[in-house]
């Protein structure tokens, strides 16, 4: 039944699902998420005046590391391998958007992967701007296409 | 310099700040942010039709732990103490809000633990639901309020 | 031989065992335990004055990400992936009774695992009531069924 | 009120109580459990004919190793220094005996990180002899004594 | 072509390489790496006179824990399975000699892990001798040998 | 007794030393390393044809990580506080010198954190360089200098 929560069992009870009985297949995603900054921000992040080496390559490597966590930080999410991370981040007027793509060939989808790289990319994104931002904020992170697995493509609606 | 990315040194190398200078002191934070669910999502989550024991309790442990991973995950962040964090949910209309307080006394604030800890709840609740709703979205993830500290009391303009 | 630690090699030294000879198949296992507890502490599990709605949830989600942990806890445990872990708590006169069962197709068995889950649950399980019952104890953390492998079904004798 | 699991919240929620108005001072836990044994298996661990080098020492090490992983694998407990710990094992006729002592000076109370030590050491023993005996169990891991904080000196009745 | 860093992209962004195209097979490393050690140690270490039960002891499963470390510490590396992980440690007049052999069999070498082991291996040797030498110094940690995947087999020239 | 091992006790049996009578104070450490690189990958590292974004700071960011692993990859390491840590890496003609100085207000010295840093960031920058230069060695890993605690400022004779 579709609109069942497949991590909890018929009493409620939280549980790594089994995954026994599907196919391992090549499977991929990719998720998007943007954190919203302020024109200082921005410009600092646009500016030649203040050296960036690193600005953005500790939230992209924090995000491919974050993505190798994703069983150690969400309870149900099974341990898998990954095959390829990538994360982009590009500078918009009005922040960063950010973009992670994830591959595997194993039993479950990598969605949750995908998603965490983005998450944590972006919070490693606010730690290096929040004495210049402090309301710096994430939004819209989302998944926005997923292959492989028994439900196929999926691209968000 | 109030403009300048305290987490990069003068040639753009990424550091850990050093703060020993810092004093030892109470500090809070308050963080929030929001998942955005599906009408059937969130008739699921209210409904007394389907056994709901862990759904929000696994989302809300998830940020719980996720606080004490903060410095595991972003790369510059310090291995601090941590007094309280509580995560509350709350399911509404559009989805669940979340709300995370985070409490210690130490060198530096507590707003990326909270951060996180917001993040990591939003994550494992899209982990639950995502079978109902593909399309679930995380969203303005935020500090609303921080104390303590040099800078005193900060919350969101 | 079967009387020899087969994680020791010939001169005593510990080592994680060469498995890549094995076959990659369906195994299982289910381990048990039990926390020992307080009439006061059980009492306060079972009654309905006191809310409980995370106590034993925490003590379930525990568990099951202890499971994968075991191979960063247990030194010499192979890395492997985990198809599904069920944990079960039932409280009863004496205590909690633990149940956890693990599957996975892989080239070990799953043992450690199920019984790492047991005994992380227990923990924390314990944690949660320990203001009321400070001296609960955990017993009995033993296998009770494993199936696959070169070894096939075995059961507790 | 004593009765109350201090862990959860008036709702029932689990929460990271807040230990910022507990003093820091020195704090000690002492904890023990013991994992029974086959004959075989004892006198495995006796004889002189087998090189066993690392056999007690893969669970002595385990078990330092696993109190510092106490606030990662139990969801409540708190991120705390550890000042030392020594665990011991005692090879005895119906298996080994296992005590772990643990000291700090925190604003928490350190039996959680010793019941954790007890625990992954015998779990670590438990993976050296499966092969010679599957049937291996861990029992009456438990807190002995536990000084300092509020409460003072407890020691088991 | 050869002479890029596989691990950056075209607009040198740091990314995990995508592996999927890679086949399944069976992989080994070799990697060896020297502490070298005053007089002092060297003799402490081979003295009968001061019991050294667990001294290198902890060096070698310090090592095999951190060949499973390996994808948590090393920003790009794929996480995968280990099949086997010796590690080796010789007493010798200038100071210690470590060699680690790893085997898989998955999509990726595993030398970074027979030289994650080395390191940790060293560094947990070097822990235990500070008190007595605190100008230790670890060298030539390398790969040795490497079998297995596309480039088949290599020893250093 | 300077020769004793502390880690060991009187039996041989290895223990996280008990630090409890140490006092709180300032700490710092320097260590270095330098990795060997051939020619190639030297000048790969200094070409302006190649994009090299993230070649150094990859390393330098795991570096600043693994300093904050320290306790979890080096048994019988106790896990303190870290106020500052900076890698820093330069480019030489025969490879990559690595520099890691760490601060911290704590009851122990913080050199084995300055060392898992370098060797971290040191194979990070391997796994970079690695299909340029598979025979890429790390050396002369070592402590520069000390200072704080009982023994105060000690440099490298």
């Amino acid at each position: 039944m579709a609109s069942e929560f497949t991590h909890l069992d018929e009493t409620g009870a939280a549980r790594m699902v089994d995954v026994s009985g599907k196919d391992v297949g090549a499977r991929a995603a990719v998720a998007t998420g943007r954190v919203l900054l302020s024109a200082e921000a921005v410009a600092l992040l646009r500016s030649g005046e203040v050296p960036k080496g690193d600005a953005l390559g500790v939230a992209r490597i924090a995000g491919i590391m974050g993505a190798k966590r994703t069983p150690d930080l969400i309870p149900l999410c099974h341990p898998i391998a990954l095959h390829g991370v990538k994360v982009t981040l590009d500078v918009e007027d009005q922040g960063v958007a950010i973009t992670c793509r994830v591959k595997t060939a194993d039993r479950t989808g990598v969605e949750m992967e995908a998603l965490t790289a983005v998450s944590v990319a972006a919070l490693a994104l606010i730690d290096m701007v929040k004495a210049v931002d402090p309301a710096a904020a994430i939004t819209d992170v989302r998944v926005e296409e997923k292959t492989g697995g028994k439900t196929g493509h999926w691209t968000r609606p």
